[in-house]
C-alpha cells in the first residue's frame, strides 16, 4: 500500500524550495537553448512529443523532481489506482476511466462484475447500435435515416464529448469518416435548447440523454424541451432518444428510450469521454472504428504513464514541472494554447478536468493543507490569442506558465501559399516564435517595447490531429492532473464544492429563503 | 490638465493598504446581508443594475475608494479623453471609441475633420449599404440576394463583433430582426477558413475584410482562401467582398472590394465593436436600426461614467473595487460568468479587452511600476460553469473574484415548467444561490464538505439581453478597464507586447534563425 502524505511533509519539499532557480532567458539563448530543445523532450504515444525546453528547470531541478516522484510514490499510487484500489476515498469508489481503453494491470472486479468486460461490452453495444443507425436499420418513424445526433448533458457529459467532436469533425470530413452532424444542449438557460432545436431537423435527429444519476436538473429540463419539440411535430420521443446512464438510474430501464447504454460510479464525469458518455456521440458521428482509434491513442498514453523514469513518462514530467511552478515559483494560473482551430474547446474541457479535480483545500483525509493546489486553467487557440490576451502574457506583472499544442499538418490539407509560405507554416512559425519570445524576451531602450522574457512554456507536438493523437492528448492531461493530485495528497475524483449551490438553488425555487438570498431572488424576479 | 501619477505614490494608497478588511461571510449574513443587497447597487443604463453587495467592501472602504477616484483624477482624465486629448501616448493618438456612439464633450477635430461627423457618416454609409443588401438592390452576379455575411478579421476585428452577434442572434430571431446569418473566419490555421467555407453557400455570401492597417497577416491570408473559393465557383470576388479599414490602408481604394468603410487610428481593435468593425456585420445581420439601439445603450452608459460620485457611476465603482481586490486583497484573476447562453463568447471578448489593455508592467511614461496591474480574465456561461470549474472557485486554495451577469427574461421566451418553475427561474435561482454560497459558505463537520465562503462577487442584472442592454454592458466593461488603467497609470490603449512574436515569426519563415528557435522550427517541420 502506498503512503499518502501531505506534500510539505516530504523531505524533498524543502530541497525544492531551496533549489537554485533557473534563469530561463539565459539558458534558452544560443547553443544552450538549442541543446535544451533537442534534449528536454519526452516521447508520447502516437508519435507525439512533450517538449519542456522552455520550462524553468535544469538537470538539478529535474533530479529533485525525480526524487519527488519517488518519495510521493507516484508510480505506486497509479498502479493501485488502475488495479482497482478505492482512490476516490470521499465517495468510497474506485477510479476506472483508464480501464475503458485498456487493461493496464490485473482484472478489476466490482459487484461481481469484471469491469473491463463491462466497459468493452457497452462499447460493443454502442458500436452495433451506431452501425444500425448508419445503415438505416434503426431509423425514424417514416423509415428515414437519422442525420443529426444531439447530446443532452452538462459538465463532463458536455465539455469533453463536445471538445472531442469539434477536434475530429474536420479530420472525419477529409477522411471519409463523417457520418452524422452532432449538436449539444447543456445549459439550463432555455435559450440554449431553443437555439439548438431551431437549428436542426428534429424529425431526423437522434437525441442522447446523458446523466449518470438520471437526476441532473439541467439535463432533465432540456429533455422536456426536446420531447415538446418532437411531440409538436407529431413524433414519438421514445423513437428519437437514447440514454447513457448508470444501471441503477431511473433512466436505465425506461420506455422513454430506444436504448440505454451504461456507465458506472467509477468514472467521474470529467473523465468520461472514453466511456459511453463520449462513446455514443462519437461513434454515431464518426463511426465505431474512429472511436476505437481514439481509445487506442489514450491506452498507449496510459501505458507510458506507468514508466517510473520521469524522462520516459510525459504526463509525470509535465505534472511535476507544473507542481514546481505552482508551489515554488508561485504562479497561480496556466494558459492552454492549442495552435489548432479544431481544438477550440479543448481548453474549456481541460479547465473542468483540472480545476474540478484539484481545486481543493483539504487533503484526502479531510484535513486542510498548507500549500496551494490546482491552478486556474484558461486558454484559446493560437494564433487568435496572440491578437488578444498575449499582451498580458508577455508584459503583464504576473507570470503565467503556458502549455502549447501544435501539429505539423492541417486536418483538411487545404492551404494557400502567400509570400513563400503556407498558412500551416505560418501557424507553426508563430508558435515557435512565441515560445522563444516568451522565454528570451528582448531588450529595448524604450521600456514599453521591452520584453523581460523568463516566461515558461512547454509544447506538445504531433504529426496531425486525428483520433489516435487526440486520444493520447486527452489521456496525457488526465494523467497529468492525476499525478498532481497525488503530489498534493488530494482526492482528485470527487467534487463536493459544487453541492452547496445546488442546495441553495432548490431553496430559492421553493421560496424557503430570507436575508441576502431573498433580496437577490427579488432582484432577479424569481 | 490631469496629473498622471503612479498608484503607489498617491496618499490614499497607504490608507487602502492599512484599511481594516471586511469579513464577507459575516456582513452578508442575516439582516446586514439583506440591507447590503438593497443598498449596494448602482443603476446602469437601459434599466440595468450593478450590484456589489457581495464584494469585500463596506462604507469605510468605499469612502477610501471615492478618495482614490478623486486623488487619481479619474473623472478629469475621462473628460480629457473624450474631449480628444492624446491619451494613447505611446502611439501619440487620441482615444475616441466613445465618440462612435455619442457626443460626450466638445467637438473633436483631427486632421481637419470633425471626428463625430466622420463616424456618423460611416455609420450612415454602412446603413445604406446594408439596406440595399437586404432589399436586393445589391446582390450577387445572378441577381440573387445575399443570405450570409462572413467577417474575416482577428483579435478585435473578431472577438467583439462575434460575441455581439451571438448575443443578439436569438433576440433578433424572436423579434423579427434577423436578416442574414453571420460567420467568422479569424485564425491563420488553414482549417479555420476551410471549415467555414465548407459550411456556407459561397455564391450567396458577402465577405467583410476587416483590417485597420490592411496588412494583418491572418486576415490577408484568409482573404486568399475566400477568393480561391469564389473563383472556383466562377464568381468574381470583387462582387462578394467589402472592406472595413483605415483611409490610408492599401485596401481603402482597391478595386478588389464592392465598397470600403472607414475607421481610424483613434479606435483600438478591442474597442471597435461600436465602430464600422462591428457596425458592418451587425447592420447586415440584424439591420441598421438594431445597431443604432446598440449604440444608444453604449452612449447612455458612457454618460453615466461621467458622474463624479462613485455611487452613481457603475463603471467607476466596479473599477475601483477591482483595483482594491487586485492590489490590496492580492487576487490575481477574475472570472466573468454570464447566466445567459447568448453571452457564451462575451468572456472571451472581455479577456482581450481587459488583458490587452492593462496587462502591462510599465506606466504611461515607460517606467516600471512596483504594483500589480491587470488580472487574468476567464469565464464561461452559467449554469455550465457550475458543473465544471466552480469546484475550484468554491474550495480551491486561491480566491477568484467573480463577475456575474443575469437577465430576468430569456431571449426566445420559449420555456418549460418542471417542478413548479421554468428553466429561466431555475437559471436565475442558481445565480442567486451561487452568490450567497460563495460569500457565506457553510460549516460542515466533514471538512471536505465545508465551504469557507468569503469569496467575493458582483452581479449585473438586466430585464432582457437586447441591443440596448448589450450596448450598455459592453460600454460598462470598456469604461471599467479605462478607469483601472487610469488608477494604475498605464497606457491602456497600445499593445507593444504583441510585437516581438510577430517579428520572430517572420524570421522563422525567412529561415533567418538559429539556436532554440531553429530547433523548434525543425521539430515543427517548418
Amino acid at each position: 500500500m502506498a503512503n499518502w502524505k501531505n506534500f510539505d511533509s516530504l523531505n524533498v519539499y524543502q530541497e525544492l524550495k531551496n533549489a537554485k532557480k533557473v534563469n530561463l532567458a539565459e539558458v534558452m539563448t544560443g547553443e544552450s537553448g538549442a541543446n535544451r530543445v533537442k534534449n528536454y523532450c519526452v516521447p508520447m504515444a502516437a508519435g507525439m512529443k512533450f517538449n519542456y525546453a522552455a520550462k524553468e528547470v535544469n538537470d538539478d531541478i529535474k533530479a529533485l523532481l525525480a526524487k519527488l516522484a519517488k518519495e510521493a510514490e507516484l508510480s505506486e499510487k497509479y498502479e493501485e489506482l488502475y488495479n482497482g484500489a478505492v482512490i476516490n476515498t470521499g465517495e468510497n469508489r474506485m477510479v476506472l476511466h483508464q480501464l475503458t481503453r485498456g487493461q493496464l494491470g490485473k482484472d478489476v472486479v466490482a459487484d461481481g462484475v469484471n469491469k473491463r468486460e463491462f466497459y468493452l461490452n457497452e462499447q460493443k453495444r454502442i458500436a452495433e447500435f451506431a452501425d444500425k443507425v448508419h445503415s438505416g436499420a434503426i431509423a425514424n418513424a417514416a423509415g428515414e435515416k437519422f442525420t443529426t445526433v444531439v447530446q443532452i448533458g452538462i459538465g463532463g457529459s458536455d465539455l469533453g464529448p463536445r471538445a472531442m467532436y469539434l477536434a475530429l469533425e474536420g479530420w472525419a470530413k477529409t477522411n471519409g469518416k463523417f457520418k452524422m452532424e452532432a449538436q449539444f444542449i447543456s445549459n439550463v438557460d432555455p435559450d440554449d435548447a431553443t437555439a439548438v432545436l431551431k437549428k436542426i431537423d428534429v424529425a431526423h435527429s437522434l437525441f442522447i440523454l446523458v446523466s449518470k444519476s438520471g437526476t441532473t436538473l439541467e439535463t432533465l429540463t432540456n429533455q422536456s424541451f426536446v420531447m415538446d419539440a418532437l411531440k409538436k411535430q407529431g413524433l414519438d420521443p421514445a423513437k428519437h432518444m437514447i440514454a447513457v446512464t448508470s444501471e441503477t438510474s431511473p433512466l436505465a430501464k425506461s420506455d422513454d428510450y430506444l436504448e440505454a447504454f451504461y456507465m458506472d460510479d467509477y468514472i467521474g464525469g470529467r473523465y468520461s469521454s472514453t466511456s459511453g458518455v463520449g462513446g455514443a456521440v462519437l461513434s454515431l458521428a464518426f463511426g465505431p472504428d474512429v472511436f476505437a482509434d481514439f481509445l487506442e491513442g489514450a491506452a498507449e498514453e496510459d501505458a507510458l504513464a506507468k514508466n517510473t523514469d520521469i524522462e520516459k513518462n510525459p504526463a509525470m514530467m509535465d505534472a511535476l514541472i507544473g507542481v514546481y511552478e505552482r508551489n515554488f515559483l508561485g504562479y497561480p494560473s496556466t494558459a492552454v494554447l492549442p495552435y489548432s482551430q479544431a481544438l477550440s474547446r479543448f481548453p474549456a474541457h481541460l479547465q473542468q478536468m483540472d480545476m474540478e479535480s484539484n481545486g481543493k483545500s483539504v487533503n484526502r483525509f479531510g484535513e486542510p493543507v498548507d500549500y496551494v493546489t490546482g491552478p486556474v486553467i484558461f486558454g484559446e487557440p493560437g494564433t487568435n490569442g496572440q491578437h488578444s490576451f498575449y499582451q498580458l502574457l508577455h508584459q503583464g506583472t504576473d507570470i503565467i506558465p503556458l502549455q502549447f499544442v501544435a501539429f505539423k499538418k492541417s486536418q483538411f490539407g487545404n492551404d494557400v501559399n502567400i509570400e513563400n509560405s503556407t498558412s500551416q507554416q505560418k501557424l507553426n512559425a508563430n508558435v515557435a516564435a512565441q515560445i522563444v519570445a516568451f522565454a528570451c524576451g528582448k531588450k529595448d531602450e524604450n521600456r514599453n517595447k521591452e520584453f523581460k522574457g523568463g516566461r515558461p512554456s512547454s509544447i506538445i507536438i504531433g504529426e496531425e490531429l486525428n483520433p489516435k493523437t487526440l486520444g493520447a492528448l486527452l489521456a496525457h492531461f488526465e494523467n497529468k492532473v492525476m499525478f498532481q493530485g497525488f503530489v498534493w495528497n488530494l482526492n482528485s475524483f470527487d467534487q463536493e464544492g459544487v453541492q452547496l449551490g445546488k442546495v441553495l438553488a432548490k431553496k430559492v425555487l421553493a421560496k424557503d429563503i430570507d436575508g441576502a438570498l431573498a433580496e437577490y431572488a427579488n432582484l432577479l424576479n424569481i
